[in-house]
């Protein structure tokens, strides 16, 4: 059994095909790492999950180079410093970073993304909607769609954890939006909680209908998270001068060899349109900027905290699984203690 | 036989599906139009042979409506003014537009692109390296790959009338420029006479392999007047932040239904790469700006003419087909008198 003395880590045990699924992992326990000088050691209490993950462990092409077997899963997480031997870092703040999913990180302060100074808010935030998801759909919405108000916005994923956070930004900003989403379930959501004028249903309804129905002007801004068919009944349909950012590719599982689909060269072409691929991590020197914004509409209760915690290392193994199958309501956490 | 007196005009008979043939069009002549108040007319020497008219004779979505049948062949066209009840347009003024494939046109100025002034060099080029091609290469390279000294630019149907164009204005900005074209007489065009580093055969070469020769760091800018396989060999070695211009789909003769291909979007994603769909005629405010930098390069000898003129009325039907198999060499005219 764990203890909280022991450091408790999720290792890629086998590379996989596609998705990775529990058994490409392995749980176990190893002592609490020594830290050397200027390095500390962070506790974490929160390890996320997102699709970016799949393709750190394929072996393909990629803006990192994938997790070797045998080593602890890639992962950001958020957690306390609990000791230090570095300049920068004092024991008791709170930062998030690429500390893997294991209970005790070493760091030399190269892997984190941030200190997590607005401790007024749960600190599961970090991850979310204050953490990489929230500023991903804060510069993928703003930089790479240019929303004007008035505009009409279409979201894919629009209730998971980037999503949902460019649905409510769009809104406050003044655009009609859109959500494309994957059950009944999350469709209520989307216009109960996150504000969307419409919500789609892509298991039950004809998308390329009810987006005709949605968006009678065309589609001005498409934030894009699935790739696949979602996205190709979204490309028929783009208003003159539409900005699309890529920000992910959750419908499509297997890139190697190159799956085919609608070629969208004409269309992007008679719309004038844009599409844009997006790495947020291009952003991070701009973090801060859009922290403070997403912070402010946390607190006057604009942007909705939506996240789906697990609980226990053992539930991460399943996890990215989950999330490629849509089960997942908001931001999926793993909470560890 | 047809006079200068009369209005000899290409008609389009019929609806192609595709690409039009010499027997969509007839030929036939007709009384020279009287003008009303406002009204001027511009006696034709050159008319143009454009990618974009097979969009203009399919019934499928498009920035203009499709050419009615019955009606003249849309077109570019050179000439000068004849006759004017205009007060803007004096006779003998020469003037770019609108005015389709027939000797004399009747004009309220609304079809005009512009007045060439550049009389010091051949009326011809209005509609080549000083027209549509010229400027729509400027703005589409300018604007939309936004190229930097030192990158490596890559052009497809290189030879062609904006193609080459790219390529030239590409080198004059520093770059380093590989060209792809259809024959081995092209690719010595493109290398001898059009200022490119490299050149390709598509059709003697394995595109894929020659890019990766060329572009050992990858493509920065790419230039694509093709969509296809073409397309699909460079995006498989974009550079991190690559920036692509969507001017034409010439490889792809039937868009409806869609045709299927590779999917993008990861491609975009990893290498955070944009693709923009250009309409140059978006551009008109600005066109003067290009008109000035290309007639400047012209006269400095750093842009060469570069046209494949065909003679007479009876050559222009079957010019759009001769365009899409890269029978041509250069921007393609037919020259009436």
């Amino acid at each position: 059994m764990s203890s909280q003395l022991t450091n408790r880590r999720v290792l890629l045990s086998s590379r996989p095909k596609g998705v990775p699924e529990a058994d490409h992992f392995t749980v176990e326990d190893a002592d609490v790492p020594e830290i050397a000088d200027g390095e500390f050691l962070v506790k974490t209490e929160y390890w996320s999950v997102d699709p970016a993950m799949r393709g750190w462990v394929n072996d393909a092409p990629n803006y990192l180079p994938p997790v070797e077997i045998g080593a602890v899963m890639r992962s950001f997480a958020v957690g306390t410093v609990v000791a230090s031997r570095h300049a920068d870092y004092a024991e008791g703040e709170v930062v998030s970073g690429m500390f893997g999913w294991q209970r005790y990180a070493v760091s030399d302060g190269s892997n984190v993304d941030r200190k997590v100074e607005e401790t007024d808010l749960p600190v599961s935030l970090a991850l979310g909607v204050l953490g990489l998801n929230g500023v991903t759909a804060y510069f993928g919405l703003t930089d790479g769609c240019e929303p004007k108000a008035g505009e009409t916005v279409v979201v894919s994923t629009a209730a998971g954890a980037v999503g949902s956070a460019v649905g409510q930004i769009a809104k406050i900003m003044g655009c009609r939006t859109v959500g494309i989403t994957g059950s009944a379930e999350k469709a209520a959501l989307c216009t109960n909680s996150l504000g969307y004028d419409v919500a789609i249903n892509y298991r039950a309804e004809d998308v390329t209908g009810a987006l005709k129905a949605a968006c009678p002007d065309g589609i001005d801004c498409y934030f894009d998270n699935t790739s696949g068919p979602i996205t190709d009944a979204v490309m028929t349909q783009l208003a003159i001068g539409a900005r699309i950012t890529i920000c992910g590719t959750v419908a499509i599982t297997d890139w190697d060899p190159l799956p085919v689909g609608p070629r969208v060269h004409r269309q992007l072409m008679v719309a004038r349109a844009r599409m844009q691929g997006l790495l947020i991590l291009d952003y991070k020197p701009r973090f801060g900027e859009a922290i403070e914004h997403l912070a402010g509409w946390v607190r006057e209760g604009k942007l909705a905290r939506n996240e789906h915690i697990l609980d226990g290392a053992d539930a991460a193994p399943g996890a990215i699984k989950m999330l490629y199958e849509g089960r997942n309501n908001g931001k999926l956490l793993v909470h560890v203690d």
